[in-house]
This record gives C-alpha cells, sequence and structure tokens, in this order.
C-alpha cells in the first residue's frame, strides 16, 4: 500500500518523475516505524526526527501533511511497517540543489516480518568503515549501499547483521540499528559524533535506563570493549531491542537480566503508544 | 527525453515502482557521457565500466540492450549528456538484496550546460572525507549526498567544486571528477585504493601522458603536494579536461605546457570518437 501525492493506492507503481533526486543523487531521506493496532509508536519522534533531518539536507517538509498521511495509512494497515521516504524533489542536472527545493514525500506500508521483534541477533564486523565525517551517517539517507553490501556478507557469513565500525576504529552501529554494551553496570552506547543515527528507541532506551536505575553514558566504545562486555543489544523501531548472541566468533551469554528489563519497559511503552504490546518471537 | 522499459519517451515523468531498490536504498548504478553529432564519446568504455559496476554490486545488465539503447538516445539528441541509471530492481522491504535480483534501467539525455567542457574550476577542500573502506567509493553509485552537500558549500563559499580527501588524508577527487598533478615533470594521479573512480577520462589521460612523453604515475598524494604541485587538473565525461584554478587559498598559473598539450590531445580523441570536436569555453 503507497501513500502518494494525497492518496491511498493498492501495490507500488505510481507515476515519477525519474529526475527526482532522491532517485539520482540519493538526495533524500527516510524512516521507518512500527505500527500496531493502527497507530505509529513513537509518531510523533518519528516526525519532529524526519523534519530535522530534511533541515540538516536544507529543505522543509510540511510536518503536518505528512504526520496525517502516516496516520491515515496506519489506520489502513493496523499491523506493519510505515516506511516514509522524502526528496529534495526533482531539479536539473548537476549536483548543486535547486533553490528553492520543492520536496517530494511519499509514505509505504508493508506487513511486519513475523518474529521479527525482539528477536535475538548475531552481528560480523564489516571491513567497511561507517564515515562519521559524513553528514549522512547521522541521517537516515536514502544511501544504504555500504550496509547491503555488509549485510549481504554477513548473512553469507550466517550471521543476521552486519556490525560497523567508523574510520577512527570505534563502534559505530549495526547495519539497521543502534548498538549498546553493559559493562560493570553501566549502559554504554556511541555517541552521535562516532557516526550513528539518533535512533527512536535509542533515546527511550537512554531514559528507561534511568528510570531502571542503570547509569546510561554515551561514549566512544571500541570493538574489544564490546567484546568483553557483559551483554550486548541493538536497538532500531521495527526490532525494538535484539540482544546481541554474538559479535563474530565472541558469544554472550543468553539471558541478562538488565536487557530483560529494558526489553519489559520498552515492550510496556510501545503498548502505552498504540494500545497493544509488540508480540515476542 | 528518456529511455525507459523499451522506448523512447518526452519528459521524465514514467509509471516507476517505488519498491525499486535504487530509490529506496541507493543500491544501483549510473554513468554519465557526453554525446556529440549523435555519437557517445568513448561508448564502449562507458557501458564496460557499467557492466563492471553492476557485477561488483552481484547483478548482471543486459550490455547489449543497454549499449544498443544508449545509442539510440544519442542518435535522437545529437548533442547533449547521457545518464544511464541501472538498480538492483524492486525486491522486499529489508537489506538483504533479492536472489536473483532483476535489474531496472533507464537513460536520461539532457542539454550540455554551455561552456563546461574544458572550462577551467576551482576546488574548496571538504570537510567531508571520502570513505576508500566503501566499495561505493570506487562506483559510481547512487549515493551522492556527500558530493551534493559539498558542492553546495563550495559554491557559498564561491568556488566551482569540492574536492575530498580520503579518511586516511590523501587526496581523493574532486565531487564530479578525477583530479591529476604535475610536479617535476611527472604527472601524478590518486590510485583507485584512495577511494577514486575509475574515471573514463582518467585512463585516457594516463595512456596520452605516455604518448607525450610525460611520466605518469597513479600514487597517494597529500593535500600539501597538490598545493606544491606546478598545476593541478580535473577530469570527467563531460567537463572532459579542466584546469584547476585554485584549490583554497592556493591558485595556480593559467597555462601550463603539458596540461595544453593533453588538452589537445583528449579533445582530439573526442572528435575521433564523435566526429565532432568538443567545443572551447
Amino acid at each position: 500500500m503507497l501513500w502518494f501525492e494525497g492518496a491511498l493506492h493498492e501495490g507500488t507503481r505510481h507515476g515519477f518523475d525519474l529526475a527526482d533526486r532522491g532517485l539520482t543523487l540519493g538526495d533524500g531521506i527516510f524512516d521507518t516505524a512500527l505500527c500496531l493496532g493502527g497507530s505509529i509508536a513513537f509518531h510523533e519522534a518519528h516526525l519532529t526526527r524526519l523534519a530535522a533531518s530534511a533541515e540538516h539536507l536544507g529543505f522543509a517538509i510540511d510536518a503536518e501533511a505528512v504526520g496525517e498521511a502516516m496516520g491515515r495509512i496506519a489506520a489502513a494497515i493496523g499491523d506493519g511497517t510505515i516506511r516514509t521516504t522524502v526528496t529534495r524533489g526533482s531539479g536539473p542536472r548537476g549536483l548543486l540543489p535547486p533553490e528553492p527545493a520543492r520536496p517530494n514525500w511519499w509514505i509505504g506500508a508493508a506487513p511486519r516480518q513475523a518474529g521479527s521483534g525482539f528477536a535475538p541477533v548475531s552481528l560480523y564486523p564489516s571491513d567497511i568503515r561507517r564515515n562519521e565525517t559524513s553528514p549522512g551517517s547521522a541521517i537516515k539517507t536514502l544511501g544504504y549501499l555500504d550496509a547491503v553490501l555488509a549485510a549481504r556478507e554477513a548473512r553469507v557469513r550466517g550471521f543476521g547483521e552486519a556490525l560497523f565500525l567508523n574510520t577512527r576504529g570505534n563502534l559505530a552501529c549495526a547495519g539497521t540499528g543502534n548498538l549498546f554494551a553493559i559493562r560493570e553496570g553501566r549502559l554504554v552506547t556511541p555517541p552521535l559524533s562516532d557516526g550513528v543515527l539518533p535512533g527512536i528507541v535509542r533515546a527511550r532506551i537512554l531514559t528507561l535506563a534511568g528510570a531502571l536505575g542503570l547509569a546510561g553514558e554515551e561514549r566512544s566504545l571500541t570493538l574489544d570493549e564490546a567484546r568483553a562486555a557483559e551483554a550486548v543489544f541493538m536497538t532500531n523501531s521495527l526490532r525494538c531491542l535484539s540482544p546481541v548472541t554474538a559479535i563474530g566468533t565472541t558469544s554472550y551469554p543468553m539471558a541478562h537480566e538488565a536487557v530483560a528489563a529494558l526489553s519489559k519497559a520498552l515492550r510496556g511503552l510501545v503498548a502505552e503508544e498504540c494500545g497493544v504490546a509488540p508480540e515476542l518471537p
């Protein structure tokens, strides 16, 4: 299902300007959200981040119209995933952005992969580094090719997702989510300056940790520190919180008290938002 | 003008699958070629690189069909630029590529910017580094957002193009082309391993240099070495060869004998290919 140019459509094919800069240059952003019982979990936060990302690229979105369309498509599908894409719109040939931009946006809905929420995941460290010098490293841009290639390699090697270090050798993120490590009773996650997306769930976890008496900290982590952690987990809007079972040859115990407490609290938060608790794997 | 799904169309809007991975994830490549007198300069080389880039991403293109369509659209426009885009095609949600891929491709034609061929250019060193650890750094992928943002900053600061160093601090390339420096009678250009596209004109220049008795060398260059060079120039398929007038606050003399000789030889090569010599600025 697709929301495009002011209306709901079945299928995904539609009249589209092939000179749209999202398609020609990756000049755009997207957002993926979880939809349960016809409601979007953390709807406002997704919309706020999308607007901030567009502003970072130098154009504005009509947040009211986008937010309303997100709600309409969520109500239409009930349970699933909502992907909102915003591009700088069409422009003449060349790199320089047209001024003013006339952004183009649409929303796609798809069923959620069964059993993906809260499911454990193993991570394979990619040789591709995340480029923390790129403004795109802190924005969910349309340029996901590194993550595609790393995901394929991780799968070939028998792992669930890729893990990225940044160009300084610090831990950055997984292919589709933020990473957290628990060490000596502290919860640590890489700072945004290490080339990390400001994840919606990431922010919730930092808040929940405080409420659970677990000291949360944003600081750079080496891969060795992550390997030596008591527990590692990954967060994103669809998986919610996925315990990491292994990073390469390093395995982690299946259950960790603090991870279980954070999972339970996050599940409660999603249930509050949507009126329905996400299923467990 | 657009070649899409087996036919020529006016305009750029067409039925398109918004689940195409080129649009959703930047999972695709493109090629830009110069068209003069109805012929594409270095047609075979463009096609060969496009096929190699697709293979690098793990899918195959129908090179015969793409090459024929490039020729058809070139004949239709006479003079201009030809952009061929190839994506991995549509797929289900998620990063993992569908197997087998069903690639999608199309070709757009546009007028050439008057006076852009062989025109001098000034370069502004960007703070964004080119990520030579990314397979995409050696392929013309759809993810051009870094180059877009750097181009905008260069323009705001009064320069023509951005210059990128890689994450190791070596010279990589300009926003839309390869870089060459002339030092002590030698022609030096960064190796592909420094995060550089295998430019079609870049390869021609290395060959022409040999024929002109100028020793050509692919090796890493620091920004300081480039600043200290006698001359610097940039190459791409549309500009052909652009003398660099300045890198930031470092200026270069307007004319350099070897650069003039290479320009003349390259112009001759294009004229041989197309039967028409490219205009001079």
